[in-house]
């Protein structure tokens, strides 16, 4: 925990320079486009402790794995986000001496990372060991509107000295990994020249052979006026710079714009990268640095308009909210299926593979009423092209029949976590992805997915769950045997209610998306179970079956689900009574010692309740809330959100309040001492459904929004877009009622406090408290 | 599964030289003496695929472990058993020409592991591609006499030219494990030195800082007669060798002898390696080869006296049972208490540690009747020295006052292992180590030991089980929670019979033997509990409640006793009706699979009423093993021996037989194609317990041996020697009866068939069948 960023509603701000904070400011200070990214990286040399990273979107490496213990099934390989050649370098050498903040006394530092325009800008003066003082500004952003360039303007000005200053804008190729099992570097050099005013590196990974064209163009300005110094080529392995020398005046300002582009053979000729690399920073540098960040300012009013939340009341509130939604939004545009949102975004490495199931039980939610249609559906896409994946998946674990299970861990569709308890076991996540469709269809009404792509999902994945299931004789039911649930501090266990309810309702679900396909387009359903040969009737009579006689664990006496068998044979003593020395228990007890305690990681019965709460009365809610959740540590980011929202529907606003405490400034606070590793981004999406789907009682129920919202006490108010079905809707709550501003053209009813309200398009109303 | 090696009731025989089997051979022919030992790699050069396998008892190597995702509690190292310096090389070069028999036409070659006088000699022709024919004969051992020492006679006779003929007598310390984790290698070299005659290097382990000094001394004789060649000294690497040129005539002998000793700085002053490596080998070099030789089977004529096997009619069966004695005996000693079984003994390097559970639950019965019972003693001392660090492996998974946890795989009592299933859960080895003392009490009557040491140790595994298991509201029993069985496809399962059984019964063994202690000795008793901090009160009184209100899992329908938590919930289709192609399980299922099957590894439930059958009456132990067996796959070497004995016991003579075809030639057929990583060196031990135990029935009950022999159809008659208590018997079963002789000077009674006999010193008789 750390409380060293200022508070501004649209600003995240860093002031004083203190090294120990630097990896996690590193973090928090990233920028990204959705196309490529990078933590906030000094542009000049600092020596002190630093984790360089620079992203390219669906660039990866298959790390060779590392395991103790092999175990049949495993991934030969952990498809890595891949630390890319750097491009932020701009060095500075003064007289001789070089400019690093390690060994320089810097003072007026400040880092202030602009989310309403989307740059990053840092001032410092620093005074080198020999006594030069030299100010310095340096701005930079990666592109919203040309997603494959970036721009940085550096400003340095000597204030007690005149003389020799060597800038040296470089892109370094040669960088590695941190998370590297056997300490390889990923990268091969393709090609690289250098001119005296721009360079570029090509680089190829290895086994992936993935190219990245990454080039620079650059222009000095010495008192306001371009200047032509002498300059001197350095080329090395991986790495491409030019020294420009000049005599700096005391006092004048001495700048460069260096201007950036990553391309991928991801999205062009690998031949002709180099030639693009040229045209477009051609292009960039014409346009210049203003207009390029006029335009990125631009671009980013564009996404606040559909997706600002606004807290009256409450700052800290209001700058944490929005650095989540920015995060996102730098992370994951939707403009690409072939790429996800990894939890760590563009901030870290950590993680490694990119797509895991807080996509869909996470992250839909948000993209669904804060961005256009598409960018969900490219989510859902992302995962029906690798459904040829996830069959083999599924094969190489004894599957049959077109069964899928979706990896837990993936970039391209190949699993890549090797964990048996996790990789194998852990397969509810093959329920969100199809949750993630029902929920998709519900929000956007969009059928016509289901015939082209969602129904052949959904039929892989209950083949999956209908033969995963087995016939307990002892039962006379089906059992689901050795699965890990969402609480990951169980492992193996048997009937986790979670999984086995999913399975349940993935079956019923299917079988009624196959009626409603079937019944709509007949010769697009024939083409379909053709194809993939389903024998309707004995297969839909197994689902049917299974639906009907599936055990699903329930304790009478306390009127709750069971979390799994045997859960009650543990010693069940409440989360307030450990000594608060054990916490967080993944860091102070052994991993056997977790398993067999009562402790719950993150929502797993209540996931389920918060998944189909309609189909659960308030008490059968409220029992199981009351039982579970004092049995929950929250030591996974995904905790509290789910917990915030299950509270508000409770009523309990405070503890939804103190919920959504926990996960807002999780990465500005460094809640849980890892944000130098990278941002919680998936988990960010949480926070916003706190708000929205928590304090704002959010839910799409028969085509409809509904609204019941209630305002945390220390807020004057907060407002929301939405974002439905053709209409954008800024939904304020306060303590006078809920006012309901429709920004669109098309007109919008809305249920607020479980009555119907009609907005008319580009009109307001307000619903009195 | 392979069938190469010629049947001989002494020998092992190889004939022929295929490539293909020399891997599994290295591992069947393996030599050792309890102190070094190695693999059956050839003298000369040999350029073919070979696991090269030299190994000093006791010098081991934490190698860094690899794991893909870390827990708390994992060890940082695997103490490694250590590919040590290779003293077997003799290189061969033929007028510049390398005797390779890679590269050779090889003729009449033969391997014979002699097991009564403990050599292996190998004969062979070879034609190098030049065409020059050589015959040599290669005859080696490691001394049982003196066991720092080895020597090799190896002789080569030109059969079609004279020429320059070159003998290097190498030693090569620059060697390393196949199994190394991040292929570094663990020694560096101290020192090495070499003369026309001699020669010698030091190396030192990296980390653990042992130095072996491994010396060779040696001498060349032509025609009969010593010659002294002209020489010429390499020194690399840690690498000393002696070239010796000469000139061969055709059809005249060449021999030499290489005497060799192995130095380690654990039983030596690292600072007189080098003045005791001469000293022994001027000692061994003055006694000479022949001498040595005659040494060697007369020490295994010693051996043999105490436990010969004599199986008649059946010589395939007579060649493996004494296979599996001779290795066992070539691999512990019992000299050194330090020292222990490792699973692959001398013969390979994999499973790295050296101490499995194997040591107490099937090598101790074996030792306790066929060695001095100081053997069996230093066994348990091992683990009484080791008791510390069980105590701080404890503390670490959180357990508190001198509650211990013996590791699952170590070579200095710290835990090596790294799957938390195995590592944290699988703790029933805990009892095992009680299980044992009580073992050893049983059969010697050593209740000294007890006093002196056991108490301490069982005291300290009680604490630990008092504290692993926990209340259960739900059932108002204690539970176990989250473990593994020796059943090891299943992990992390509640309740495992065999577990909890063990549990309660340590609990009570230990109270029984605190108060026997406390009544003979109060003096020692009190020193002991104020030592340990026992509070008696306390802590007996909650041993005793547990002991009272264990929940163990029993099914009332079946009768039988509950493996866990759950096991009838699985799909119960029994072992006979999968298809072959699924079988082994373990290459061929995912461990998902695996898991949540009905498939047993090894003895679980049935390992316990092994342990503790006179608890169980006749019917019981029928139902058990009729509902486990059969869905047993017996995939762990350790299976078999248990099985056959409790089908001999319920008088299931044939399956008995079955069960040990399964075990006695398991190296020697290549069973599971796996001898080339080394030969199972503990499951030998459950060999020998299929015949002693399961044919012969032997049983220790009320301080007395009881038999109860069948003969299988195929044998005319087995026999077997048994120590007991000062007095040797030999127990022969035949058609006729039982024979019983006694070969000491201790008279014994014994049970025959539930009938006493008095067999007088040097005495016999014959209880007719």
């Amino acid at each position: 925990m750390k409380n060293y960023i200022k508070v501004d509603e649209w600003k995240v701000i860093e002031e004083g320079f203190n090294p120990h904070h630097h990896q996690v400011s590193e973090s928090i200070f990233s920028l990204g486009n959705g196309r490529m990214g990078q933590r906030a990286n000094f542009e000049e040399a600092y020596s002190g402790e630093s984790l360089l990273g620079n992203y390219v979107a669906g660039v990866y490496y298959p790390d060779k794995t590392r395991v103790g213990w092999w175990k049949n099934g495993y991934p030969e390989y952990f498809a890595k986000v891949l630390n890319a050649a750097n491009w932020t370098i701009i060095d500075v050498v003064l007289d001789g001496e070089q400019l690093d903040l390690a060994k320089c006394e810097v003072s007026n530092f400040r880092r202030e990372l602009n989310m309403k325009e989307g740059y990053l800008k840092r001032n410092f003066t620093a005074k080198t060991a020999s006594g030069k003082q030299v100010e310095v500004e340096a701005i930079r952003f990666c592109s919203m509107v040309d997603d494959e360039t970036a721009a940085i303007k550096y400003t340095i000005i000597p204030l007690n000295f005149s003389g020799n200053i060597t800038i040296t804008p470089a892109i370094d190729g040669d960088v590695m990994n941190k998370d590297s099992n056997y300490d390889e570097k990923f990268w091969d050099e393709v090609s690289k020249a250098n001119d005296t005013d721009c360079g570029y590196v090509v680089m190829r990974t290895k086994k992936t052979g993935f190219e990245v064209a990454t080039g620079m163009k650059f222009i000095i300005e010495q008192d306001g006026k371009v200047i032509h110094p002498q300059t001197e080529s350095i080329l090395k392995e991986k790495y491409v710079a030019t020294k420009n020398h000049f005599q700096a005046q005391q006092g004048q300002a001495i700048s460069i714009t260096k201007y950036v582009t990553n391309l991928s053979s991801q999205n062009h000729n690998p031949d002709s990268l180099v030639e693009q690399t040229d045209a477009t920073l051609s292009r960039i540098s014409a346009k210049g640095f203003d207009t390029m960040l006029a335009e990125q300012a631009a671009a980013w009013a564009e996404k606040w308009k559909h997706n600002d939340i606004i807290i009256e009341g409450d700052a800290s509130a209001q700058q944490a909210i929005r650095f989540n939604i920015f995060q996102l939004n730098q992370t994951y545009t939707g403009e690409d299926d072939r790429l996800n949102i990894g939890p760590k975004g563009f901030t870290g490495e950590k993680y490694g593979g990119s797509t895991y199931w807080d996509t869909e039980a996470y992250c839909v939610p948000f993209y669904l009423s804060t961005a256009p249609q598409k960018v969900t559906r490219n989510l859902l896409l992302y995962r029906y092209k690798q459904l040829g994946k996830a069959i083999e998946n599924a094969v190489s674990l004894g599957f049959k029949n077109g069964a899928a299970l979706y990896p837990m861990v993936t970039m391209d569709g190949t699993e890549c976590h090797n964990e048996w308890e996790i990789t194998f076991e852990e397969i509810h996540r093959n329920g969100a992805i199809a949750y993630a469709i029902f929920n998709y269809v519900r929000y956007t009404a969009d059928e016509t997915y289901l015939a082209d792509y969602g129904l052949e999902v959904l039929l892989a994945i209950a083949r999956f769950w209908s033969q995963r299931v087995s016939w307990s004789q002892d039962k006379h039911q089906y059992v689901m045997l050795g699965v890990t649930g969402p609480n990951e501090y169980e492992n193996n266990v048997n009937n986790n209610w979670y999984t086995s309810m999913l399975a349940v309702w993935c079956m019923k679900y299917t079988m009624e998306v196959a009626a409603k396909v079937k019944a709509v387009d007949a010769a697009k359903y024939d083409a379909l179970t053709d194809r993939i040969s389903l024998d309707e009737a004995t297969e839909f009579s197994r689902f049917g079956h299974i639906v009907e006689n599936m055990y699903l664990g329930h304790d009478e006496k306390q009127g709750i689900f069971l979390q799994q068998d045997g859960y009650l044979d543990k010693e069940q003593i409440l989360v307030k009574d450990l000594p608060a020395t054990d916490r967080p228990l993944n860091q102070k007890w052994s991993w056997d010692r977790i398993l067999r305690s009562c402790y719950i990681k993150q929502a797993d019965v209540l996931q389920g309740i918060y998944f189909f709460e309609d189909d659960f009365d308030i008490d059968t809610i409220r029992r199981n809330f009351d039982y579970y959740e004092p049995r929950t540590v929250h030591e996974s980011s995904l905790s509290p959100c789910v917990h915030a929202i299950l509270a508000a529907k409770l009523g309990d606003e405070a503890r939804a309040y103190e919920f959504y405490l926990r996960t807002a400034r999780l990465d500005l606070d460094d809640y849980n001492n890892d944000t130098e590793d990278g941002c919680h981004i998936t988990s960010m999406a949480g926070t916003w459904m706190a708000v929205v789907e928590g304090f704002g009682g959010m839910r799409v129920r028969d085509g409809k929004l509904l609204f019941q919202p209630f305002i945390p006490e220390k807020w004057a108010s907060f407002s929301f877009h939405i974002g439905f079905r053709g209409a954008l809707l800024n939904i304020k709550a306060s303590r006078e009622g809920v006012q309901i501003k429709n920004l669109s053209n098309v007109e919008a009813t809305v249920s607020v406090y479980g009555k119907d309200q009609l907005v008319k398009a580009n009109d307001e109303l307000l619903v009195e408290a």
